[in-house]
């Protein structure tokens, strides 16, 4: 089982603890970007992941390469080129004081990439799913484009397509979105969302939900999955509902809904030490129960157990295994000491 | 606008994370102080903040210096001279485990400084608030004097003076507090306190609370605030209400009481990154409201959002925009990742 | 007053903050062991605390020594021989995630001691308490002979005996856990366990108690404490209740069973700073009670206040004093500064 | 006396001690660039100094102004505004393994500044001497009228203008350093330059001197600064001559050319702690015994001495005061404890 | 062209710094063994290098694989079984203050590897060199059979071997390790050793050497390389010349002897930051040149440049480029920074 | 054997690596101070040393007090009591840069101490030597009396007293010192002293040496010690003869005069981690070998050995032992690793 992961992986610069970027002289340096933590998290399950991209060949691209290798993910197809990494700067938020990033990765490598970068026949060689998001064709006019060539040559291949509707608003406007996302949704299969970027993207709403007070009306996430799947004839549509009590402390679960039929999954009170890369998690999660052909309460169960840990991690990265989730999906969230 | 604050930095040398004294080999080494931390909130609000003290000519004393002006503190009318920065030691506490506080604070070059340090004519000049608190007359009976020369000067030009009565029972005992800072209160517009130290100052309880229960009783505040109000003819009494719950936990509220009428912020829910310092953030909110006229209940309102804000910041200072108070005081505090 | 302690002590390698394994580059080296840490809280406590075991004559097994001779301990009676010390890799859980220990203790210095490397008469001398647990016998047939030997010694001079049954399913079955312990809980008076121990090792059930649901059923508890006493005599069973909600927090209290009536402690909500340790910090405080004869009750509101103080403190040690735990003992768990 | 320097700060990411890029897990953040370590070598001298740039409104430009505050350079004239901070990342050498940088400043706020970010008028007000290096102007074409632009300026109203060569081969071609510097070099006063520059940047050569031999030719530096002075009318030509044994070892000396006269420093042998900034340091020296008349030997033994010093300090900056300066130039390089 | 390293890696705990064993509280933690560093020198070089050993399943052991991973080795042929990954802890010298080395490695998964565990002719796929020390066969009898199979193997394909000696006194004893390598080194095609290996494991001496004096004898090596060469019919013999100044200050050199000539390399003034794994560093680097039919004096230069470089790099592995070595080898150790 | 050392032991912040303290966020925090690192270079030789002092009982105290027990001082003759720990701030040198000391000592509990604070009759017991400093005395008059109390008691039990002159100038003067040292050396049998200390405290001058030359006058120390022996009687005098080339580069030896005989020491070429406590660990090397009746060649071999190991450890305190000194007195300085 292979899975092609495409997009841009940025160098995550953030403060030590909850320093404030005011505070600090020194950065810790990770890597992350939605498309590459998918393919680490499936690399842990031990799925075949290549990450698809351009990256400097400098040492600060390197650097972005041997971070994935390290966590086993495919790097072989990575163009190498181009003059710098993006960067994204996480100020962590603790309590009342959210979170901030500054994304500082106009001009990066991947985003100057160009459809000769990538040679979709090689690419998909043997691949058994597509996965991207909506952060790749927001990056531009030729990464739209790029995006596009690959969901044809991978429906032309047979290669199922997953796609995570991310919306980014510092990228795009929502119009912009809707025109690109309308056409690459086409090709979709399996779509994945938060609780507000059909909205963002597709203008599609949960009727009578709140997102800020924390509401989470079960009918209204049930409409908007249908009029999903009814727009783009998707073969799940999954949504994960974030409840933001703090910055410090989340609950968290998810809907999947497939042949007309919605899945809930337990709720998870978190204790957050990093939600970056959550939504990427429930993608990886999902991906992997779909590969290996769990059932609709199961697989959304893996996925949101999978990205309930994640927010216990440091970093982007879901450093989990398939066994780590299944002792929480099934059950023991008691996080009693393993000895 | 231009605010003065007078009083005494002091280095603070901190274990890292939640070690205790006893198993560290490395001290975090920032600076704080009940009236430098006030002049840092006001300048991060893009208030012309100045802090008057006294700091030794050696690197010791330039480091307090030049963390002030980091943060864009006025440091012109700080003298030189004096052998010692005064320090005290914190080990953070954490669930049951109470946080300590070490002080040695002694002979520093603030506590022996002398009226002559000071040229209160120069430092007025174009000042709209003179701030100090109740450490500052505690340092010894010069410093008492001294402040008493600068409320009589500040009384003087028109200058609304400010007070947190900031009782420390290791500077001087309660019958010292309570003649020294009645005199000094004469000359106070705005008087701010926490929910013990009218007590320990000036023997005035609020009937039926109990504090160590963290039962909060209303009506016992503005009795108290009514009493301060009678007794120094404040202009405004502010009174913050903490209820611990834990080193970890607490409930963040307070009172404004002006014109005869008391007014409830509302309670905030803390995990605590760091509380030194969450008094004084609540002033260099209330400060902030004052001078731009601000109504009563949305003085009190973003004098606690502020300081709420504070209690997830390590170091004494509250680092946050005037838009970051904004935002939680307006109603997300929902900790989402700002991007 | 003097205790003995008899058991091996770790090198402890854990990354840093909540950084996995796969994470990290460095860890945080300190040293622990079930019996090291006992007698480390009863030295904090001004108690006369040898502990018994052999380390290597190299500079780890130094590390090891220098580490209980800062706090306190007497590490005279401390045979040194061998070629290692014992680790364990400790990552530390948070929320849903738990943490894990990987040991690496195979061929320690202490595993590999004989008869021969200790002189209970020297050892012994002056002495009022011996404290073990079942880890020691745990690590092999010479380890279990030792203990034994030193049992029948005490017994001899009239020392007192307490032991934490401590089931360690990775050193032995419950068949040879059962064998074994059973012989040496004959020597035994006071005998320390937490809510599986007395199941695990002598197949002894609480009624009606479910551990993962974290719900405490006092007549359970009672009733296996009957038993235990019944079987081996025991003047005192002291059994810890720990309720995990997750990594993060969990409740913990205790019950005291003695001459036919048990006595339960209050309950503390913890956030957890670490937790391995947990245990150990409840038996030193225990042995305090019992050397100062405190009463029954006295006595476990003692042992359980400390140990919910050492959930707050980094590494396995409880570094806290008699005033500390008597603080939150009589009812301040409010964490407010001190200062 | 008042000095400007303008010029782009960067924020520099380098790997702790002297691991590589590929090791590192984290970066030490400080701030850098010619033009603002000329300023922050001014202010801890005691001159009043000012940076001229443009940065961004956010936290990470931020930063930079706080970084320039914090050692007392007047940064009231930045222009905020644009969206990136330039980024060098450096790996420090060691031995006989070269120190590694690599740019990521395209597109940073000042490397898109236009003529209308900088008001001349009022940034040359009380202004003794204006002071840019080679590196501002290969930004770019604006940037290089800009510069052109302050120099017409300074020139109108009397203002010095020093000037350092300071060739970047991956900012521009020697073809372009020639064209645009040419230019500016007939409003510029005092020349600083390093032993390449002049070969570089306007074809002229040192005869005899090769200098990847270490081997220094006096009379060809002579001769060097006879032909800049010849060429551009130049009051001082100051050349700095490095001799690298390794990256860990270096011999440091500089000669000052005035009035037809060459004058030799003393030569040090360093162990370079941090080599980046070091010729900006003897600019701020130089520039600092300019303003205060010192004469053409003492000039040029304080911004050798002064040089010397930085190389021992981690960070672009040069932290030392007069008095340190003075010590080592006036013979005191033992480096005896100060106590 | 692929090349195949063998043996054991092993967890390097080292105190940061030059911070002794006794003053830490924390490790550096990274990886090492000298099969393991040849075979990251070679992939650094852009050879296809794959690692052989065996390593537990557990997390410790994954971050062996991981580290490995990261800079690109071939991991695919490593066993995972056994229990612990063996550990050397080093503390690193200064000055006259020699490195220390205490080894923890008894028990591991290599140690315990069998015959088994190993399927040669998988492994020698498509190979061009087997390599291997003298360490590896010094782990037990049963890896030296496997040690002497591997070579039986390698020989039937026609492939090249090379050989560390390596000599480790904690392992083995001189006639131990003669009689074993005596055997394998009839297999072998290139000799690897340093100025003592020889004399330790086969008895031949260096006439009139006095290696701690640090003199240079080079007829005694081409003595020793000429009688190495007739006893076991070398292809190549490669000496390294180590002479210690201090644990700081190193020179370093090496001969290549082969086809009755000896050839010398030039030799570098070493200021060492890490002096471990200096010997593997110049095994990968003769092993890149062989690969690439390097002339017999251009071989040696690269082995000696590459050798000198890994002195400056902390860790074990030698994480240079092919470029690296060339601008050292071909004349540039002067360290200017690359800008 | 017992030594009993008595003096203060202060709280020593360094800035990590050479940052400078106006760059430093943070402080290693060690202990030290003269008489205290006498007492830790003798613990780690295994002999029997106590240091006597007084601390504050709060927690700051207590680190000290665990610090000495730490490395097997004996720390029960410690008087608790007091409000402060006398600190001292360094910034560590490199290269021409100096290293810097503040002093932050006064009101230390052990300035503030009494007569009343130590019963030498207890103290002394079983005591061969007793061991103090110029330090001491120099903290004021009560700590003259209390040193000279001391002195004479231990005369009147026949311990032998030594003393090292450590002259101080930010203590006290030159003619202070010559008056209160004059009377104390009256009972001193072994003088130790630096190169400037027979000058600065009593006026005594090595005939034609020029200390910051770094040229060592064999002659002219010969001289000193005689006139010192001359004077006092001394039955032992040894000087150190330092020659700063750098704060990176010292060279070290010493001198031992005895019964009208110089004995000179090999000279070590130092490359220095930290110096502070250089003198320190000589004066504890030489006391072991005077206990253990080393010829007076192997006495000044053993001290200067000694301390040159001490200038490659960090922190004040010499942790070597008794086997890592003979080895490098012995011969072997070459840093090899040993492994």
């Amino acid at each position: 089982m292979k899975v092609i992961t495409f997009g841009e992986i940025m160098l995550r610069l953030a403060p030590y603890g909850y320093l404030k970027f005011l505070q600090t002289d020194s950065y810790e340096a990770t890597f992350g970007g939605g498309e590459a933590n998918v393919a680490v998290s499936l690399a842990n399950y031990g799925v075949d992941a290549a990450f698809v991209s351009k990256l400097p060949k400098h040492e600060i691209g390197q650097c972005a390469v041997n971070t994935l290798r390290k966590y086993g993910v495919d790097t072989s197809m990575i163009t190498r080129g181009g003059d710098r990494v993006g960067i994204y700067y996480l100020e962590k938020g603790a309590s009342q004081r959210a979170s901030k990033v500054i994304y500082d990765r106009a001009g990066s490598a991947m985003q100057k990439a160009t459809e000769d970068d990538f040679d979709w026949d090689t690419i998909f060689t043997g691949v058994d799913i597509f996965h991207f998001t909506g952060i790749t064709p927001a990056l531009g006019k030729e990464l739209a484009d790029i995006t596009l060539t690959a969901c044809e040559k991978a429906r032309e291949k047979g290669i199922m397509i997953t796609c995570d509707l991310n919306f980014r608003k510092k990228l795009w406007s929502k119009e912009e979105a809707n025109a690109v996302m309308s056409k690459l949704c086409d090709y979709v299969d399996v779509c994945i969302a938060n609780e507000e970027d059909a909205a963002d993207v597709f203008d599609i709403y949960a009727s009578n939900t709140n997102i800020t007070s924390g509401e989470i009306n079960h009918e209204g996430y049930i409409d908007v999955a249908k009029q999903l799947q009814a727009r783009f004839n998707f073969s799940h549509v999954a949504i994960t509902l974030r409840e933001s009590i703090s910055a410090s402390d989340n609950r968290w679960s998810a809907m999947l809904y497939t042949k007309g039929k919605a899945y809930f999954s337990k709720k998870y009170d978190l204790r957050i030490t990093d939600r970056v890369g959550g939504g990427d998690s429930f993608g990886g999660g999902l991906i992997y129960a779909l590969l290996h052909k769990y059932n609709a309460q199961d697989s959304i169960e893996f996925a949101v157990a999978a990205s309930a840990l994640k927010h216990s991690i440091q970093g982007d990265f879901n450093l989990v295994s398939v066994e780590d989730v299944n002792t929480l999906a099934l059950g023991d969230g008691s996080g009693r000491v393993q000895r």
